[in-house]
């Protein structure tokens, strides 16, 4: 359990930048709206594999589950434009017995948020894709995470 | 006038194929979660020119307007898996003074649902994307699809 | 025997018709030039299961195969805008004893040649991906093809 | 020049680390062909920025200009699965008139190369997108960058 108290001290809301290129902007010159769902998963994948503690490819090789989305929210505020460089970060707003709500935010890091995007994932097992109850230790992970998270709060998208 | 009386009579839920390529699908087999919004989004595209007889080229670039989306919110309830034919039909669900919420469905054709995505679109103008009233011309079309689409109901998204 | 004959009788070149959407497109406008190569892999695609008779999934899961591209040349000759409609056809240029070199060409149907695509794929068995001799039911499908083809030849592209 | 001195002496071959995402992974749980371009487009599309000091969409706007790609040539000798860390790595073969060619090299950094990239680039100006040739400053910043490439020469690409 050592290693679970170092993960708990050390953690801060998931945060990654990611610049915009030219091919995810449309001719408008503004993000292509169906990017900003991308941006978001992979940033919920990241999230399985650092905070989680396991890649999707092991959840889904090893352990015979997986995290599919159920269901999305998406609040586009302001559209990035080519070259603009976007702070996602990931919070999780609710933790249920086999689904966990998370928050991605994308920001300029100064104030403005490009978005925020609600992401609903059910853990289940493969092949018959049944939901299941979240394992313990996946649920420990997450609520050290959510408190860290806490702690160290997003001011930018409180305020 | 006559032209519009035309598309009236002829309109249906605006409907189209589309088979899912391997590439869109994951190391799960099953569809990557934001192709989904992909999909919906190109329907949209497809219905701006098709129904309300603008292509989102000629909105941007003759017209100096856009309809970008605002808010998205998506179920998906069954995941297509590679070389599955899904039907992406969309309807109109309100039309307000500068927005579009519109629908669009995915499924198998034969009483499967797939994926529901609520599209949320604002009249803006450009370069400020400042939302605007949408313009006569585009609300009577969509009056007019609306009506058409209660009359030739989606049995399959009621039940 | 003759369902081979049936196909052969009955073969043209694989053609199908793409129209460029929106977010496809870059700011300058024109298509983003990554996306040629998805149209090009997903005809290869269609072609593997309307002509090869099948599918990658069941290649895949059925037969333990897969055909994946082990070079590729592409000539960007004109670039295509939002809405132009391509026509994508593709030829067989050799057929080798493990590997096949396929040409993908986009045109617009008027004699203006978008881009041309060389694949070079190579029949590997999974999941060691060694390369393996295509076998004797896909050969003689392949050369069939290859002789529809001649037939029928591609006027646009020769001149 | 003084500027010029000071890039010349800090270059090397621009580098960039990229972890294959889930989403880019297909039922085989390997890389889907066609991102190998995306990833070679972008690491391009970087190197514009960081080496020739325009971005894509400064040289688009500003300079009425723009680099698009003409030729491309891919090698795919090992394919990467999810998770796997590519090196990304961008050389310049030559330098034409109109024309400059680079290769962009994905390793694992341990020796093993995942695939190669040649890109062809012709500079025109927009929007009849009429080939021009290369300004001086590009000129000499490519040079420099030439040079500087072969100092620090990829010896896991030329051995």
């Amino acid at each position: 359990m050592d290693d679970h108290q170092l993960i708990v001290s050390d953690m801060k809301p998931l945060s990654r930048r990611h610049r915009v290129p030219w091919g995810d902007c449309d001719p408008a010159g503004i993000i292509y709206t169906p990017r900003v769902l991308d941006y978001a998963i992979e940033t919920f994948e990241i999230w399985n594999r650092d905070i989680l503690g396991v890649s999707w490819t092991r959840l889904h090789r090893e352990m015979s589950m997986g995290f599919p989305t159920v269901r999305t929210e998406i609040d586009f505020l302001n559209a990035p434009v080519t070259d603009d460089e976007i702070v996602l970060e990931m919070t999780v707003e609710n933790l249920g017995r086999t689904s966990l709500t998370s928050i991605v935010t994308g920001h300029d890091g100064g104030g403005t948020v490009y978005f925020q995007v609600k992401i609903i994932s059910c853990l289940t097992f493969t092949p018959d894709m049944e939901a299941k109850p979240i394992p313990d230790e996946f649920r420990q992970r997450i609520l050290a995470y959510q408190t860290a998270c806490q702690d160290n709060s997003l001011h930018i998208i409180k305020n």
